[in-house]
């Protein structure tokens, strides 16, 4: 084959057990020379908008081209469909769950296909029970080899695929209302209002009774202090200084925050 | 060298530390080349049972002559032997403590030698607490890029390698009883009763006073709900849909488990 | 480009958020070629010291001129410098914190250079909170395909690279006195103490009032014995066979060790 493609892993399988470890078996089976790279296999179980949030927050890093198999599949052997979608940046591989969403948000999916072309699943047998074995990871693999899109099954409309619905944002011209989208490992807790919503204005954000000020660094608060600003994922994002904001502040995955905008009045 | 197998990596050092890192320099300064796969380093401390199931369920998805180095060993530098095995799907490399036994119960040693030949040992020193460095990974990369096998060391007897006991199986007509051997992260628990002795029957599993049934999928029972089903590893196993088997059916390693064949009379 | 030297990452990003995955997208624009290993990611958060013990115990077991990328960063966005230093054994790459401090105990700085080429940063933009993704990425990516050191920065004097403090050792002819500089994931209490300061002598350990023997091996002691011996990274290290020494003993980081040269009188 002609290519050897990056190809990315995302999961909820955690790393105890060898399921990963027997998808990159797998793939090696395919094709031993490509480049696999592990975004998380620490997603929390079946939360399928943390697998949303993490891959649009990655696919853009990577060259184009590259594959990304993602499997958080609660429904897996159930009647949801195992799609392929080709998009801007490279290829996505997974569950038609709402998983791809985020990055489809943000560039559109060019066309996708149902994965029903046994030809490049593994042989023998496919369980019920791990597609991520079974279908995505050789079918990633074909397609990060060179595998032509088209024939991985039939072609299906973009506009059928499963979205994942997350609450919009509102803004006036003084405030912001988001939600939390996303708490990271440390307690971070990442909104869904974008950083140019904010950036080069006077801005904090209102939570409980509470004014947190904005800056531009984690390390421009005081220890212990809440602090927003605008995070490396180019959301509007709050967090302590050395500190847990999701434990702090008592807020976490969907609840509303409130940027105010000029908060000090005219500047 | 004219090689460059998979070399796979599995122990019980966890990933908080830099064991595993050191371990991939050593593989590196034998050979830059070779791509190295982690099937896990969570294994719980010092349980060997474990790293037999573990890799027991792993090397069958991996291309042929792979090389499988596993390091779970209470015993380092007391007179257990370090060995080297060649079998049908390529190499096992580590301590002959039972480790590899259940891969050997599924396809029998070739031949195997203990690991005395120094000069395929990390140089300078080799220290008597970390052998994985020392001895099993430089061992490991220098069979995968193509060292000879009986170069490695003496040939020992197949016959003399430690075998882990795992209770047996017993069947009747209709019943089938035998044990947890494995308790994954999800808290599923898998048993030692092979998925053919139920595949195409009727089938519920007793457990305590509760009769569980069978489904061919997670998803196919009510959510909170115990189900049996056969897993991806082909073993008959007890899970709870969106929930943890271990936790709410108080049910763990080793612990027996009773397959009903036709619960409901024929069929 | 015409080098593919290894790459490794040390961190305490945790590898439940994609961070990590996303500097190995960084590096893979660079240059998907590239060998990358993870040292750990799994540091305690912002803890230096356990970075610079980390790095100081793996760096020699790499292949000459191998890449370290190490992030521990808590002044990330401040005036910390960001550097690369070039060593004996290759390359170091983060921040000018002391995380390279002790390696370069070891082996001194052959030359250092200030990171403030943007030509070899990410881009199009950089942010003020993730300078691994942005900078030590894609800079350690292009010195490990080859570019040349000096075109990263403007050279700066070696001598005013930030130190780490650790406290010394004492030792007179019966005695040594340390710390302890490193708790690992299984409790192991690791101190400052280097092996050959006992190597070949008769020896124990001080801690409270217990007198703690030193053997070759773990399991040379009784299960749940402490015990002290010559750890696998060359230092004097307190454990419990089959135990948690840091939990048994009360013993943690920074505290007071004491070696008792020749316990049981003349030998």
């Amino acid at each position: 084959m002609s290519h050897n493609r990056i190809l990315t892993l995302l999961s909820d399988f955690g790393l105890s057990d060898v399921y990963i470890g027997v998808m990159k078996g797998v793939i090696a089976q395919v094709n031993p020379q490509l480049t696999v790279v592990d975004l998380t296999h620490q997603l929390p179980p079946q939360n399928v908008a943390a697998g949303r949030f993490s891959l649009m927050n990655a696919w853009s890093y990577f060259p184009n081209e590259t594959v990304h198999v993602a499997v958080v599949d609660p429904g897996v052997g159930s009647h949801r469909r195992a799609i392929a979608v080709e998009f801007a940046g490279g290829f996505l591989v997974g569950p038609d769950n709402g998983l791809f969403s985020g990055v489809l948000d943000q560039q559109p999916a060019r066309r996708a296909v149902e994965l029903s072309n046994s030809q490049y699943w593994r042989t023998p047998a496919t369980s019920h029970t791990f597609h991520g074995r079974d279908i995505f990871a050789p079918v990633g693999a074909h397609l990060a080899s060179g595998a032509a899109f088209e024939n991985l099954g039939p072609e299906i409309d973009p506009a059928t695929l499963v979205q994942l619905a997350v609450p919009g944002v509102i803004q006036t011209e003084s405030e912001i209302t988001g939600v939390v989208q996303y708490v990271d490992q440390f307690g971070n807790l990442i909104t869904n209002i974008p950083g140019r919503a904010v950036a080069g204005k006077g801005w904090a954000v209102r939570v409980h009774n509470l004014t947190i000020p904005s800056y531009e660094t984690y390390s421009d608060s005081a220890p212990s202090q809440p602090l927003a600003l605008i995070g490396s994922h180019d959301w509007v994002e709050l967090a302590v200084n050395g500190g847990d904001a999701h434990f702090q502040l008592r807020l976490g995955w969907g609840d509303s925050v409130q940027v105010i905008l000029n908060p000090g009045g005219n500047q």
